[in-house]
């Protein structure tokens, strides 16, 4: 992976990570594809009308199924997919540990049984990386030791103690692996824990931070402290975090959180707010959000948003849009999607431009204005 | 409407139909689209991928939702739907009978409850005109008397006669609104009843036929008889039609159907199977019928039909679909009824062209043989 750094302003960054298979420009939103599909989109819809360089897939659900030897067989992510961009894939230890009936994180991994058939599983940190090994992603992640919240003092500590440890023999298995020539063209990144405590906070990002890592996530927010709570964590952590690798904030967030997060250093983004809130009716807009249910849009001919130029927006009504929502049409759900997923892309690609030109200040106040 | 029978092979007819909206080349499948939508697809898909120059829409459902006024107002089937090409729709008949829990025939209408609210409608021969020039459709249907079968001798002659007698009142009023200028540019197609019984038939399609329609359409058929049975009654049917406007066969079929009703001198077709079976995981291909959810391709690299130039075969694999299918991931709609639809109307090209060198029993022999 080759990083630069390309301007800021003030904290906020624009870099270009390239990875094997694309040319990553930052700040990024990658679009989630849990299953190798982002929900309700082609790959033609994410490469053509999105133009992402960048989605995710999940480790846990594909190594349920369709099972990660059947995806390694198939040409791993890109070739089963047919996404020739970059794919990052979390861990799966997220997932094993909120998905699953049963979840019992013990010193050498997490045990949990799998929310399809209920059979049993064991991940550990090794057997994660064999698995993004098998998946072929262009960045992987570690397995992080999560905690329920709220948790005493002597948990957290116990899951930075255990992030650490796990962390060390990621890294020695992935580097070794790749002299092997195994994953030599992979990437992968650890993950900052400690809840909203800022010394746990300190200390996990110190401690992985030294470490021979290709880049850092933030994880374990987004899980419902205020956002003030999650604005102040990053913005602490951040100084801990290397200025020459990447910056990810995992699970994160609203059009806002993103906004607030890049001014204070962040890189990367992943969340399924997009894509969720497309299906369930919710539409981001740049004078905010809209519920395209609403009775109000029945007869209403214009664009979701005017200033919009994906092509849902290009082409279709609200009228149109209320429409096939209320009759349950499945065409909605890949419109509404597109709609959601082009704001959030094209609002990263505003977001670099005003960073190249040292205007975030001016972006940020512009962007919030036009909320209202 | 414009209609030039340019060749025929035996009885099989190529045809173009001119309507204000696009010029539609015969034998031709037209896609559903029921609430104003192919289900599953947008109509960048309807129009780029499939390339299709007319589709259905549903009386009944516009009526019931949106409403046809709200069409009306969104500049009707066209503007709303953004479809740019031909529309044909049915006259609601159909669903009221078979989709209301009441459903009540009389001299003059049918009576009906709303499947989604239960209210009370009636729609006459003329109502559904007048909702069908809201809708703007090309091609109209006119109501029919629909007769559950197995039914008495006495019952099917009283439908045929009710059939006729709305067919005449249809007519009149329909070339009277058209003198005073409303659906100038529409059309409309009676619809010819009887069963498989052919006394019933030659009645029908005598009375019918006589009257000013711009085409004529074989009702009634599809619904429980043997494909035998079919064949014989469109053979003898169509013998009662003219040969210089366009014969309509009303929900099927098969892609057999279709063949063994083009050979005896149909022109257009409709039919939710390839639609509905593409959501249902039934693909089908040169060589027959394949289903996706099998085991067997899990890990098949191959697209459903190598001979297929849809977007779903120049992209996926089977395995990628299987897996899409058993994640019941939203994606797989689209790529399945693509490649369905896909299939449908390419056949229907093929037809074309053997009819063109007035090779169709060559080109029948040919669809049959690859199915083994």
């Amino acid at each position: 992976m080759e990083f630069t750094l390309e301007a800021t302003s003030k904290n906020a960054r624009a870099c270009t990570i390239k990875t094997a298979h694309s040319t990553i420009k930052t700040p990024v939103f990658m679009p989630v594809g849990t299953l190798g599909s982002v929900k309700a989109l082609d790959m033609e819809d994410v490469l053509d009308l999105l133009g992402a360089e960048i989605i995710l897939a999940n480790t846990y659900h594909m190594y349920l199924r369709p099972g990660d030897e059947t995806v390694a067989k198939m040409g791993k992510l890109h070739g089963f997919t047919t996404y020739p961009k970059s794919f990052l894939t979390d861990s799966g230890g997220f997932q094993a540990f909120s998905l699953s009936d049963i979840s019992k994180a013990s010193e050498n991994g997490i045990e949990f049984r799998s929310h399809i058939d209920g059979s049993k599983h064991f991940f550990t940190p090794k057997k994660v990386i064999d698995i993004q090994h098998n998946l072929g992603s262009d960045i992987m992640m570690i397995l992080d030791d999560l905690v329920a919240l709220p948790a005493t003092g002597e948990r957290i500590a116990l899951s930075i103690e255990r992030t650490t440890a796990w962390a060390k023999e990621s890294i020695e298995y992935f580097r070794k692996k790749q002299k092997e020539g195994i994953g030599a063209e992979q990437n992968i990144f650890a993950i900052i824990q400690g809840g909203t405590d800022k010394a746990f906070r300190t200390k996990s990002a110190t401690e992985l931070c030294a470490l021979d890592f290709d880049g850092f996530a933030i994880g374990g927010l987004s899980v419902g402290e205020l956002n003030n709570e999650m604005y102040d964590t990053v913005e602490h952590t951040v100084k801990y975090m290397p200025k020459d690798k990447p910056r990810y904030l995992m699970g994160v967030g609203t059009p806002e959180d993103l906004i607030e997060n890049i001014e204070r250093g962040i890189d990367m983004f992943d969340c399924v707010m997009p894509t969720r809130n497309a299906r369930n009716g919710t539409l981001f807009t740049s004078f905010g959000r809209l519920n395209i249910k609403g009775a109000t849009y029945k007869e209403d001919a214009q664009p979701v948003d005017s200033e919009c130029e994906c092509l849902t927006c290009k082409r279709y009504s609200r009228a149109y849009l209320n429409h096939l929502f209320r009759s349950r049409e499945i065409a909605y759900f890949r419109l509404a999607t597109i709609h959601n997923l082009h704001y959030y892309l094209n609002l990263m690609r505003e977001a670099r431009e005003a960073i190249l030109e040292d205007k975030y200040a001016e972006f940020k106040a512009e962007f919030y204005r036009k909320r209202g």
